[in-house]
């Protein structure tokens, strides 16, 4: 068991937390003890599996790590007690990467953990910031008690995180030379894609530089997103889906009860839509909408409106006059016809003046023209006037939720002065996603990253680099959880960026074969015109349920096996 | 002990939620069993209180309510249990009338079982939709298993409500004939002020006409404006905003760990800021608009944003560019100038054309062109072209939040070209509203409701009208918890109404001499500028802090002590 100190919240005015006035519910957690598989409370060792290859172009990726490529996943499994366990010391960097995801606090109080336990006298450096961190040298050391107050608590807080990436060789030799300076054994990856993708070119150029720094990656990310056979699941997805379900439930009690809204729901989440799908499993919606099949069936904004009103029309012919609909962040990103049009919008914007007389409209093309006419005129303004730095229209800024909502409505008027819709409709929009990031982890979160954590300090322990911290067969009792790590190379596949190969781990989307969009699709309809409506309530920290896990891991666990 | 049934969900496909799917928290709670004050566990008797008045003007509600008027207030006391209990048979009928608020379903479960278990072979007749079911005589009959998978649920499924009222002699003469039909002994009408004083006149008026059917009010909105002395809190409150300060703490959080937005969350609650309050002092946000302060003071929109700004500055300087606000949902309807410009726009855009020129903004009074000018442009297109079906400004759908996001934004550059700001300002906005009036109630709000519904039970039985269900001494244990019924006269005043007095019951606003606003008062300085974020968690059912009530109801009821 970890060496969780008992007792209140240190009152001493130190850095951080530990001045914090916590909740009665934060307290409890900070104290909660977390479970570790059977095969990190015993002695291990560390059996190497066969050589790994590339997720796509084996030959690009074997160039482009030429020290890594090739080497096997590595898993945990219980030695014999009496053959004597590495002690040695170690110096350990962490970093959090990117957005929030809860859970990520575990993750570093599983690393220190395993380093108190098992590697006594090591250090521990948190590097703040995120990768400016590394590049700047600016780090804190973590001790038992700076970390105490963190303990199942949700927040990147402890060290924060940062967007910025190691890419120039300017900033790799600054990385190189934090991890001189602190003679560092090892660096700990917290983040998504991007991140373990640069955690192992870290890796690669520590080696080829004869470094001793190892690296181990952490698959983190609410949007889920970033997962694999070996890595069932990033971390924070589990809890980030539990409190938007838990809202999306008591919403879904407000339409029955009230009678006279649909909410439209939109869902962070801008690369895939795991997050929507997942919501739509706990809380059963009437309508719900996958990017993702959206894209493979090139449907257009049109049809999508049109399949909202079609739903809503025969709801009303039952006399519900109300609903619920979940749209994925990134839906209009999957539709073609929008991708069109914004690309000419920027071509337009950037060399031509956009006269009032609506001229200039004469440079889109067809289809766009057509599209960009059937838009409400508060997104054409929006589309025309908030640009990026770079000028470019901002697609993440549009509110998909109050977008589909008018388009619904005009939609319906036709339909109704046509005498095929007499229903009343009116839409709330609702936008879900900064609630999330940062909750306190559910005990599945808690108690995967604890593992995730402590698992990757094994690793670095036995000398392994560029392996993304893994912990299997999750659908059993923690004390069966596997751990080990997976090669990040064998994530990996290429994509042609500036005429070069880059490295990328490709974002897991969903899958329209996979278990859980069948299991949806197969229930969506009787969903659409019943009220089959599930509240989830709060996320519990102890009776029924509150150790079950998400529909979308159960779903895919049991499909493999 | 309530008769609650145990095992698992009736599966038969009645109507209402017999069908439903229930989460494992729902199922939890179902069979959640709900201590009962002790009064309520044994035979009781009632002792009346001396002679009560009103709370404004009583000469003209002894007018309005001659028969009712003086009456006295009914506390349950134990009685002598070889005195003979009353065990006569009622009929009752329960309407649920304006929004919802999490515990009316405890309501109706605590009326049912006081007769289940004090007047056997009573029947309850639920009416649906609200005071309009009365009028048409809409109704179910409320038997055990159709109560039982509502139980400890948010909602108003259970029989649906609506914002109907009875006001003319012919909808009175509605209302006396189902109460006739269904040969009504009782009544118990679950609403806020204004369904509490329609309840009132519904009991002058079928006691005037010698009918035998009682009426009691039950004190019911989320948003904390109902209450008085005797009736120290409405129901839906506490849960309502616990639900909210989740989600503000994980917002909360979620900046400190960004560092780079502030977060402007506008909270449910038009007509009193107590909920925006009560939140406030569960999470400490860095700024707190309360609207009573900004009516007291007198203060303009420019007055706001300059109070925002200085604390930006302020904190920018300490190197915090990140930030969370709390709004109340009603605050420009607490600002002066607001009012006076929105009732200058309605007269412009009734008798005027608007030509866009902008000619007609010469008949703005100058205070009111200024403010005006001072709106967002997006705002002042919002007060132009949204209106009500009346022709009246929409105020109810400007988006105080993004408003004032703006106007901040403006200000600043304003002060970083004088030099006086350096920082990075990024608002994010959120409203929490719909999210918190359906959630599963708190501990705290499921034992109240079912309180106060027993307790109403316990009223018509003794014979009781025009009273509203009281529960008391709340900070103690539930076993010493008073019960009993307040003259609903002694909670009026009178209105002027075209040319007429009304009885209303007025709105209990947030005083700025009361307990919780003084607490918040004395903290919001040192909020302000350090980071002082409480991160209340997820609603828990059962452990620590599960048995909690709000800031707000401690406060007052300690400084009445």
């Amino acid at each position: 068991m970890a060496p969780v100190p008992n007792g209140t919240i240190p009152s001493a005015p130190v850095t951080g937390r530990l001045s914090s006035v916590y909740s009665e519910v934060q307290k409890k957690r900070v104290d909660h003890a977390l479970p570790l598989p059977s095969v990190l409370k015993r002695p291990f060792t560390i059996i190497d599996g066969p050589p790994s290859s590339a997720a796509g172009n084996p030959d690009e990726i074997a160039k482009l790590f030429p020290h890594l490529f090739g080497q096997p996943s590595a898993a945990l499994a219980p030695s014999d007690p009496r053959v004597a366990q590495t002690h040695r010391k170690l110096k350990i960097g962490v970093v959090l990467s990117g957005g929030q995801a809860p859970g990520g606090h575990n993750v570093i109080s599983g690393i220190f953990d395993y380093l108190q336990e098992r590697a006594q006298g090591s250090t521990l450096y948190g590097f703040r910031g995120g990768p400016a961190g590394i590049m700047k040298c600016k780090y804190v050391e973590l001790t038992s008690e700076y970390i105490y107050p963190y303990r199942n608590q949700g927040g990147f807080d402890m060290i924060c995180s940062g967007r910025d990436k190691i890419e120039t060789p300017e900033q790799f030799k600054q990385a190189e030379e934090t991890a001189k300076k602190l003679d560092l054994d090892g660096l700990v990856v917290i983040g998504g894609d991007d991140s373990n993708t640069n955690a192992c070119l870290l890796a690669e150029n520590f080696r080829s530089k004869n470094l001793k720094t190892r690296v181990i990656g952490c698959p983190k990310t609410i949007d889920g997103d970033l997962k694999c056979k070996e890595v069932p699941t990033s971390f924070g997805f589990d809890t980030a889906c539990k409190i938007y379900s838990e809202m999306i439930g008591n919403v879904m009690i407000d339409a029955r009860s009230t009678g006279k809204y649909y909410h439209f729901v939109r869902l962070m989440g801008r690369a895939a839509s795991h997050i929507t799908l997942e919501c739509a499993l706990q809380t059963h919606p009437n309508i719900t909408i996958i990017g993702e099949e959206v894209a493979a069936k090139k449907l257009t904004l049109k049809n999508v409106t049109d399949y909202i009103v079609d739903v809503v029309c025969k709801r009303a012919e039952n006399n519900y006059n109300y609903g619920v609909i979940l749209i994925p962040e990134g839906l209009i990103d999957f539709i073609p016809e929008v991708q069109h049009l914004i690309a000419e919008l920027n071509e337009i914007l950037a060399h031509d003046t956009v006269d009032e007389s609506g001229l200039w409209k004469k440079k889109l093309s067809d289809q766009s023209l057509k599209l960009f006419e059937f838009l409400p005129q508060a997104i054409q303004e929006q589309l025309m006037l908030e640009r990026d730095p770079h000028g470019n229209v901002q697609v993440a800024k549009i509110e998909t939720e109050k977008m589909l909502i008018q388009m619904v409505e005009t939609e319906l008027e036709k339909r109704r002065e046509e005498g095929k819709y007499k229903g009343d409709f009116r839409g709330q929009s609702h936008f879900f996603g900064y609630e999330g990031r940062c909750g306190l982890p559910t005990n599945f979160d808690a108690t995967y990253c604890y593992a995730l954590g402590y698992g990757a300090g094994a690793l670095l322990h036995s000398g392994k680099t560029g392996l993304i911290s893994s912990v299997g067969n999750l659908c059993a009792p923690v004390e069966e959880w596997t751990v080990g790590g997976t090669a990040l190379t064998a994530l990996m596949d290429v994509e042609r960026r500036h005429g070069k190969f880059k490295p990328v781990i490709k974002k897991a989307m969903v899958e329209l074969e996979g278990a859980p969009f069948k299991k949806f699709a197969s229930l969506r309809d009787e969903w659409a015109l019943k009220n089959c409506y599930v509240s989830p309530g709060p996320i519990q920290f102890s009776g029924p349920g509150s150790d079950a896990t998400n529909h979308t891991l159960i779903l895919e666990l049991e499909s493999q096996a």
